[in-house]
């Protein structure tokens, strides 16, 4: 039995001012592995099992096959109706589908059989060569990955290696595999990052806010009925002394009343590329009638989901740095080492936070329920209110059971932010639509925490210390010492 | 009696994927001119005078003189003290000073004895070339012009000529000219021009969004205690049922109250940028302590100011096309060649109107009132209100004292806009601090329509229909036919 899979890479060759893209290899891979998949409780041991019997059966082939010309897998049972009977999007662009979450999203919607392409330019992995950092897990080349999903379970996933900045690029993929639904993930999200220095202010804020423009532009020229499901992010909507409705607020002023977009307050070069984001998007909805969802995500932790877990080859990056980590993952790596947990500043700041299988759920939900024609959509994607002070106790906690011995440290905090401040963000929309949430437990924090012990040798700890300040960024380019 | 003048050119010379700065050239002129300014009631024949008065006593010479070499201009009387005693600015950068509003500023500021530096890439007088359009009145170019000035007043303008996206060039200006106050004019400006292509709605956002962000930055890094001054626009809040304030609203939800950023609401590609600007402007004012303050301007009309009329040389730009063209000059231009006035849609469209004589007063006083370090102040900066059928019929009545049969018809709405919607717009700050409004009246309408008339042999009827649609916006470039 031969299965296939199809890689498209481009590379963008510059010349003068504009820049072209142009296939420079397309091969297929065959592989005779077959293999069902048995779950169990300890995804560890099973995937060394895996690797090795993965070894043994895969066999790759090269061989000139054009993207998309394979027959189609169809999208089994389960996934091709929604709940009012309307048929839902069967092929899915995941726009960054090497990345944290993206790489997560892809093989969820693959295996709950939606055709899946994955849309990246690989970025995220230059910077980690280019700031020195690495995943506290080991990650295979997107290459590998896809060829190791397919083995394992015989489904395909499609890539397109380019930068959609390169609107030939993403022209050339939108109209080869002609999706039903992109879900964009492709978009530098770090803040810190992009506190670094101006040239990577302005880098992410050209990334991202021109790569959605194009994404628009291309669901308006190849496919105007394809749904948009964006990732934004709640610090969109800053910490207002008021609560924080899902996208959307109805105010009374004056004696008269209207429904406008809930004001944005956002705090960092990161965060306001997503604000832009949102208002490009809502006036295609308008103007061009784009459907479309903007899912305005909290802080994700966690690293395994059901299909990531099947083998080494499939594991998830898990960043715990100073620019890439985001709280919860990065005191699970520090109490895992012995070394203090960093709460910035007071500690108070609280956030919404989501399992990373969460994600993957949201997202499903939103492409089975698509928004209508025009509409702009915006669902508040996380799952629990927590301050960093009370997750610092609870990893405090869950450390204690597994015989860690977990301290606390208040560190000079390099961020502009409030410290002690209201926080009430609704969050219903996607609970309305079937979202059953992995809430937060010391089960889930043993398992990260047992994780980052698992790992605990490949931890460097120079990376752990926040690095950068939103107050000292300069002009300069910020350069990293061996 | 000598002037000196100096320019200072930058050329992008792109090397890979960076863009370096080099000066090409720098130069000083002499002139001899030294002459009072007398103000007539009839510019037009004044204006004759001086063009050959000028042309016999102004020499040039080229030589080899450092840009901010020259002994400063010290502001005269009148404009060194602030309301409340405190010192105000005195050297005033002005990007954007080559434009329709930038080069009035100019004038005006150097006439209120400020230094003033005009900074601009000229790419304005570019898209008329590309698009094969022309001002009404017959511009020269931004070197003669600031000759001219300084061969009647006797008064340095300081030229700086390059992109602000390009940072190498910024920094040497901000370093070379040190301003106190930067007014930034310097984006594309034009809503059509954002929606004619891809192309031009990706450069529109780019330019506006990266150039501002690098005047941040130049701010931060060269002169934290300047005032930035930027133009926005009252197309950021869009048409919202409830009154639209200056750039917050205090909202009472569920029990709780604060006052957050009025949500936006724009419409164009060039809307959109500027509401971006406004979020990224603001973060920087709370994280880094920048003084801004955002002038939220209404549609400009006119063209004359005390300034531009004293010479032919200085004349401003009018613009009358469907891309450049604001709707109460094209009105005029329209009546004075007996073309129907051309109402987009229903008409009831209503916006807030500013006569450019205002444009420039408003800025002399934000800049004589800095805003606080880390205040991020907004100005609605209009003086009237009008719908698009009320500018029609006072269109119609002035030309009737001419002689004019004016002719009013309906042309398909080439934007997506509600065309009968409620507007009430607050804009007391800018009068609170001292603007003395020029309203709309019979005797400016005839003003515009006699300027209109003198020169309607300039008038290219091809130019004034819209030719660009919010809907039809493609991805392939658009190219304009012989």
């Amino acid at each position: 039995m031969a299965h296939l899979l199809s890689v498209s890479c481009f590379s963008n060759i510059s010349s003068g001012s504009r820049s072209y893209s142009k296939p420079l290899n397309q091969w297929s891979i065959s592989s005779h592995a077959s293999v069902s998949l048995p779950i169990s409780s300890s995804p560890f041991k099973k995937l060394a099992l895996w690797a090795n019997r993965s070894k043994r059966c895969s066999t790759i082939y090269a061989a000139a096959v054009s993207v998309g010309q394979e027959a189609r897998v169809q999208p089994g049972s389960g996934s091709d109706q929604a709940s009012d009977g309307a048929s839902v999007p069967k092929k899915v662009m995941v726009i960054g589908g090497d990345g944290y979450c993206g790489w997560a999203t892809s093989l969820h919607l693959s295996n709950k059989n939606y055709e899946v392409a994955i849309v990246d330019s690989l970025v995220r992995r230059l910077f980690d060569h280019q700031l020195g950092l690495d995943s506290l897990t080991p990650i295979s080349s997107i290459h590998n990955r896809i060829r190791r999903w397919k083995s394992l379970t015989g489904k395909d996933i499609q890539l397109y290696v380019g930068d959609i900045c390169d609107f030939e690029f993403l022209s050339e993929a939108f109209k080869s595999f002609e999706p039903d639904a992109v879900v964009h993930f492709g978009e530098q999200r770090s803040a810190p990052y992009s506190m670094i220095d101006r040239s990577r202010a302005v880098f992410t804020q050209h990334n991202n806010v021109i790569g959605t423009l194009n994404v628009l532009f291309a669901i308006k020229e190849f496919g105007e009925d394809c749904h948009l499901v964006k990732l934004g992010t709640m610090g969109e909507y800053g910490t207002p002394n008021i609560d924080i409705e899902e996208g959307y607020i109805t105010i009374t002023h004056n004696g008269r009343t209207d429904t406008l977009p809930y004001p944005k307050q956002a705090s960092s070069f990161y965060h306001l590329s997503k604000v832009h984001d949102s208002h490009n998007i809502a006036f295609t909805c308008k103007a061009w009638g784009i459907r479309a969802t903007d899912l305005n995500q909290g802080v994700v932790y966690g690293v395994r989901t059901d299909e990531t877990a099947m083998h080494e080859e499939l594991y998830n990056r898990l960043d715990y740095d100073g620019v890439f980590g985001t709280a919860l993952n990065r005191f699970c790596v520090q109490a895992a080492i012995g070394h203090p947990l960093t709460v910035y500043g007071k500690g108070g700041q609280t956030r919404g936070y989501l399992d990373i299988r969460d994600t993957v759920q949201c997202v499903e939900l939103a492409i089975a329920n698509p928004a209508q024609r025009g509409e702009f959509r915006v669902f508040n994607q996380f799952t629990e209110q927590f301050s960093v002070n009370e997750l610092a106790a609870l990893v405090t906690k869950a450390g204690a059971k597994l015989g860690l011995e977990v301290q606390t440290i208040s560190v000079p905090n390099p961020r502009v932010e409030a410290e002690e401040h209201y926080y009430n963000a609704k969050h219903t929309k996607l609970v309305e639509l079937g979202l059953k949430p992995h809430l937060l437990s010391d089960s889930l924090l043993d398992s990260l925490l047992n994780f980052a012990v698992q790992y605990k040798d490949r931890i460097d700890s120079k990376q752990i210390m926040p690095s950068v300040s939103w107050r000292k960024i300069g002009v300069k380019p910020k350069t990293v010492a061996a």
